[in-house]
């Protein structure tokens, strides 16, 4: 029989802490059968927060682990890894570290769960740089990004580990044999962008990747490629635009919508078609971004995911857990060593 | 009497050349009463469009210019400086240096528009490296975001003087006393960003500038900031990236109101709604980037762009003319440079 996955949840981080985790704990629970998971944080916390939702817990396959600190949502990534060595996120890691949990995900502040991750869980052996991937929609299905912030300037080398990393769980979590890789640049053209994105186009042609070249920002969305690879300032940025772009044409299209009377009465109409549309680009839907290249698995939920889009975080740790992702990086970077080697 | 506002129309760059510049060009002079165009091209090609739409050509204020020579949209721009002395593009820039024009619009590849208008046009003293500017439509209004591809990498300095010229565009096409002023980076904290973006801001806090600070990618969209500061990698990622992301968008929303029957009756009761929705974010509207940091006006249009579109792009440049967008920036430039040395 094999044993249950167990992921640890930093139940105190993000904007609602226990008040969001312990209901998309017992969402995950309730999904799958075989999952055990480790609330870490406050336990007298946890328990009253659990008391609200009596009768749902499911036997045996949810545990406490206490922490008594908290990492705040903007502390310094510096503060957080030497002051804060009892604190939810840095316990939750140290579950992973153990193998008392096969992963960890967490809705904290970024910066300070990617230094205690690197410190606790190590990069894999050939990787300088963890990084940042998460999915986003993408017309026909979803297109997989890095880096998101972890790592603001890159050399080629970094970016060619990203490219690796990316294909690797584009492979894994959509089961694809060989994932479309491109790296972002301003034109299609082998002339543009910065030496290192240049150098890393070069590394990445000679590689066993399926590198199909540049692709520019509007090929993110046009599902040509599966595997975005650019530095973590232009990531962010990215990323952060097309939730600026998703919004305004929310609010015009809304406020079009009101307008009148009439607008208003086709609107009432429309409304299960606008839902469903919504449905379809739900940012819940895509909540849960990985952190690549670490010698375990951790997956970061966004600071202000509900229960669903919490439990969609854990739902991308366990695909990790099942696919083997750290290890199936570690090998496929061995494999490019002893080819270069040889 | 004012003399006319006279503008060059590069005639033959763009996707579609002479058929899209000489309808767009009718338009322009039967919106503006005053306006003078010089149409610059193959005057043949020229003439056999003016053809086509005989009898609304203007009374004298429409006039041919020869060149010989078309610069080729994927052309490197050494090609196109050195090789095509006698091209639209160039030649339509010689008018507005000759002073024969007062600005000049121009379809056609972006980088050899940019190498030949430094070229011809030179840049203003004090500023370093002329950039590209564009307005984006925003919650409540829009947003100016430069550069958008001219400049690659940016040092403190050369973002302090696109702030500045932004500004001056903002305040000179809005009519806003003190546009409000941001750096794109990933976070709103001062430890965020790159050294060149934090040197930037602290030039930016000490300036006369309405800064606001650091915003993220989308609080472009969000209608909190009149100008956003970028280098160019990172404002072309971005704002392509837009076009995905509404592109996806669309895509997404035209298929739900195909997916049945009843949706599409829904969809057909929609429609003025949806095409009012539309109009308002139409990238034809925002058509037209400016050159800024230039001695003289110079404005890009789309390649793709249709007459509609055009001639938005030519009302960009004589909004510039009426305001003297480049004495304006001349001596804030000026100012700033008097006040550091007394």
């Amino acid at each position: 029989m094999n044993s249950p996955v167990t992921i640890a949840l930093d139940a105190m981080s993000g904007d609602s802490g226990a008040g969001v985790v312990v209901p998309a704990a017992l969402k995950v629970l309730s999904r799958h059968n075989s999952v055990r998971l480790l609330l870490v944080g406050d336990t007298a916390r946890i328990e009253s927060e659990l008391a609200r939702h009596s009768g749902r817990v499911a036997e045996g396959r949810l545990e406490l682990r206490h922490a008594s600190q908290v990492v705040a949502m903007d502390e310094p990534p510096g503060s957080a890894l030497r002051g804060k060595k009892d604190s939810s996120m840095r316990v939750a890691l140290n579950l992973v570290k153990s193998g008392e949990a096969d992963a960890c995900v967490c809705a904290g502040n970024t910066g300070a769960l990617m230094a205690t991750a690197r410190y606790v869980l190590k990069t894999l052996p050939g990787i300088d740089r963890p990084a940042i991937c998460t999915s986003i929609p993408a017309i026909g299905g979803h297109t997989h990004m890095l880096d998101l912030g972890a790592n603001l300037e890159c050399d080629a080398e970094h970016l060619f580990q990203f490219a690796v990393m990316g294909s690797i769980l584009a492979s894994a979590v959509d089961s694809i044999a060989a994932p479309r890789v491109g790296l972002l640049n301003i034109g299609a053209e082998d002339i543009k962008g910065s030496e290192s994105i240049k150098a890393a186009g070069q590394l990445l042609e000679r590689s066993d990747l399926n590198y199909i070249g540049f692709v520019e920002g509007n090929q993110i969305y046009s599902g040509e490629v599966d595997v975005v690879v650019c530095d973590g300032f232009v990531g962010n940025v990215s990323l952060k635009t097309s939730e600026g772009v998703a919004k305004m044409i929310a609010h015009y299209l809304r406020e079009e919508f009101r307008s009148s009377l009439p607008k208003k009465l086709v609107g009432l109409l429309a409304t299960p078609v606008l839902n469903a549309f919504k449905q379809r680009i739900d940012p819940r839907r895509y909540n849960g971004a990985s952190l690549l290249g670490l010698q375990g698995i951790a997956v970061k939920s966004h600071g202000g995911a509900d229960a669903l889009a919490f439990a969609n975080a854990v739902d991308i740790a366990l695909l990790e857990v099942a696919k083997r992702v750290p290890s199936m990086i570690d090998s496929h970077l061995e494999n490019l060593l002893t080819e270069a080697t040889s």
